[in-house]
């Protein structure tokens, strides 16, 4: 079934009200949590919304949180999330970079005592309409052996970056430091297919080829997959961002990130407060004139864009290209959801008396 | 053979002096030069000065650059390089970086018309001895192709952060973006084997694993390695190394950074000045107090480096370690070179009336 983006939204910002939500935290959190449906990224669109609510449900996440600057300097701050929802949280503190970066060039922001905060590259993109580089990222509930470890010590850990252009559409990266996120093991599974070599590992850290080697212990890998192919340089990218998102900030690191879903409890031994994100905020023209990078982000553009494609391809993408081509079909034809995802949403209607999306086909 | 560092430290200073390069420009590129090999980055330092002399004799490094700033803002800086060499221009970037960071919180700063900088790490790690946060990176000459593409349009564009602790030795990533640097298949050619799919692919854009493919047209391909393995993510981080190294700075970037080898021509038509760095210092007390902060780190780095390593391995390795590890044997018991690069070394030392390096083993 395909719902209207709008549909989706308001029922969002209904059920995150009957949470106590005040309605522009509301309005706000929807908002970025269904930028993940109209991009594609499912995981981390409307099928989440009944995971904030058990985690409001447990105290574990305060519907009407104070987010404040705790700590500053020119060109850096440090926002306290007051456990509000990461989909709120996160859009503040990058308002703090982004206001950072107009009088000192650039702003970085750490963030702690947050919750999970949607797709990184909403956040990164906010600096975008305002002729900035913008930079962000997050760490998560452990599910990741660095190299040579059998333990889980890091979140998938992703890392956003967003560039203008000029006539170009902005360059987008944004992906987890690990060689998949969950979902594809879970996708595996449900098809009873093994998983490439490089995805994940067994409890004892060999290599698995099982699509249930996580949840029976074992563990992601790090972008690179094995050591052979540089599974190290993606456990650096996993421990910068858990390093930048949480040291810095005094949130949970490490092993110690308090897990997304309620039935698994937090550390009763924490070592911060909350999960911790990370924020940059670069003024283009802090650099050069801003018409000037434009130009040239235009000609970096198309020279790759341009460039011959490998034996049975069709073109190079530019990052950002599949979730522009996904926002644009689904905000014409609608967004799909899967029975499961619309099963917890008719329950959510009911439990908070909210009317239910309609789909649209 | 093997050599004592200072031997090899004073017959590069001799050779730059012979260059034309001042002094402490002299003194300091060959300090940066010989501190890859004594960590065990054997391909990037001495084995390199012949390639820095043959580029200045086609006049394409200026020896006695003025080194300046051209653009900034108070946490940011574009810096010029004169052509200069790396190993000076990149050293003085980073001082850059540090002083705008010790009065805004942080230092940005991107560089053009530079050359080859050595390596990432050591710049980095200039910002760690001010209890600063380092990050150094640099673009180079077309050897990767994007995912999907047949050409060679980015450089292996290596990234490194340098991060202070407390009692433990500071964290320090130092990565190329790609699965592999070039090296790594010179030495299967020379040993005749095949190398692991994911390191390159042929000059049709498909996966090889013939250690001769990226000379016969091929290309090195990003980390991740392949599309399954999530190469998109090493192709996004290369391209960001790119922009802000050279389209923020106004170097090169892409398939018009100039190659390091004499022997190959620079684009007739480039799109910037020379190669381009970019650099950042964080003060970590921008962010919290420097003792806490790095009594943290300790914690980080201690739970990692104390959890259950796999089956068949030792234990975990914290980013950094084998690069200590490598500098303390080599302190004690010198650095072994290979015959081809003291045959080179020897070479320089006539040329330039010289004395050549002795081996003390």
């Amino acid at each position: 079934m395909v719902y209207h983006h709008n549909s989706l939204v308001n029922f969002s910002v209904a059920v995150f009200k009957k949470m106590g939500c005040p309605d522009n935290q509301a309005r706000l959190a929807a908002k970025v949590l269904i930028d993940a449906d109209l991009k594609g990224i499912d995981s981390h669109g409307i099928a989440r919304l009944p995971g904030y609510v058990r985690l409001w449900e447990k105290d574990r996440i305060n519907s009407n949180p104070e987010v404040k600057v705790v700590y500053e300097t020119p060109s850096t701050a440090v926002v306290d999330g007051d456990r509000g929802l990461g989909l709120v949280v996160a859009p503040e503190a990058m308002k703090v970079a982004i206001k950072k970066a107009e009088t000192a060039g650039t702003g970085w922001v750490s963030v702690r005592n947050s919750n999970h905060y949607g797709i990184a590259g909403y956040h990164a993109l906010m600096a975008v309409e305002k002729d900035m580089v913008g930079i962000s990222m997050t760490n998560a509930s452990p599910l990741v052996a660095p190299t040579f470890s059998a333990e889980r010590l890091l979140g998938t850990n992703p890392i956003a970056v967003a560039i203008p252009a000029l006539n170009q559409p902005p360059f987008v990266a944004d992906f987890a430091t690990t060689t998949v996120a969950n979902g594809k093991l879970e996708i595996s599974k449900r098809k009873g297919q093994p998983i490439p070599t490089g995805w994940a590992q067994d409890a004892h850290g060999n290599p698995s080829t099982s699509a249930s080697c996580v949840e029976e212990g074992g563990a992601l890998v790090p972008l690179g997959g094995t050591r052979e192919l540089g599974s190290h340089k993606g456990y650096c990218l996993g421990s910068i961002v858990d390093i930048f998102s949480a040291v810095f900030s005094g949130a949970n690191y490490g092993p110690w990130v308090p897990p997304f879903v309620s039935f698994l409890e937090p550390s009763s031994d924490p070592v911060g407060k909350g999960i911790g994100h990370f924020f940059g905020a670069m003024r283009i023209d802090a650099f050069r004139p801003a018409e000037e990078f434009k130009a040239e982000m235009d000609r970096w553009i198309n020279r790759i864009r341009d460039s011959k494609p490998a034996e049975g391809e069709q073109q190079v993408l530019i990052p950002g290209d599949p979730e522009r081509a996904a926002h644009k079909t689904r905000m014409s034809e609608g967004i799909p959801l899967l029975p499961a995802v619309i099963d917890n949403l008719n329950r959510l209607s009911m439990e908070f008396n909210v009317n239910a999306p309609s789909p649209i086909a």
